[in-house]
């Protein structure tokens, strides 16, 4: 792979995306602070197919609903220099919807980090793209 | 760990983060795309402190050189529900000097992609940041 598409990369439809999303439970958030980007990875899991996690007050809530960001996951085969990956771009928004807080509470997303986490966010997805790149499987 | 400081994730100092740097060779760098942020994996080296990758002609270039952009690696271990990551913040430029050109292709950055990627581009570190998070190991 990686990083600009060649040797006919093995493009993924969005049903196969979304199969990789909802199997996945860790990836990378990426969001713009003034002018420069920001990663953080993050523990998730899929509600349909928003990307849904759990903060504390901080970074990414500072960013107030509808901020623009992108999501990342992928799976990586080294020794066979290999992989795949899946890019999610849409829309944060704070979850406050209660009917919508007590489906996400039953996600079962568990930081790996302890301690409290009041705010759900989800990332409503606008464009989801994936590809699969290097020698065939 | 993810996504936000909690349970004292242990901190790693900027030694430590340029070690890790070192022994990886794939990690994701995101720009900002006018204003929404983007993300792409990348294969690639380390140069000094810089994060060195290959490209054709695409979105990271059409950037331009000194556009703002963050990289991140990190290590996850699902089972035992912990990790690390790193993060560089810093400017991405295009490496046109002849003498670092010739260095860098020294670096073995091998894209898991076949194709013509005669650009060279580094992102300049600013800030680098990482930590630990879940159970001790």
């Amino acid at each position: 792979m990686f990083p600009v598409e060649q040797q006919a990369p093995h493009r993924l439809d969005r049903e196969e995306c979304l199969r990789l999303l909802a199997v996945e439970d860790v990836g990378r958030l990426a969001l713009t602070q003034g002018r420069a980007p920001a990663i953080f990875p993050v523990n998730y899991a899929l509600d349909g197919e928003a990307v849904v996690f759990r903060t504390a007050e901080g970074t990414k809530l500072a960013h107030g609903d509808r901020a623009a960001a992108a999501f990342e996951i992928d799976g990586l085969d080294r020794e066979e220099r290999r992989g795949w990956s899946v890019v999610v771009t849409g829309r944060l928004e704070e979850i406050t919807d209660p009917e919508t807080l007590e489906r996400v509470h039953g996600l079962g997303i568990r930081p790996w980090a302890d301690g409290p986490r009041g705010h759900w966010m989800r990332l409503l997805p606008g464009i989801i793209t994936g590809r699969r790149v290097g020698r065939a499987g």
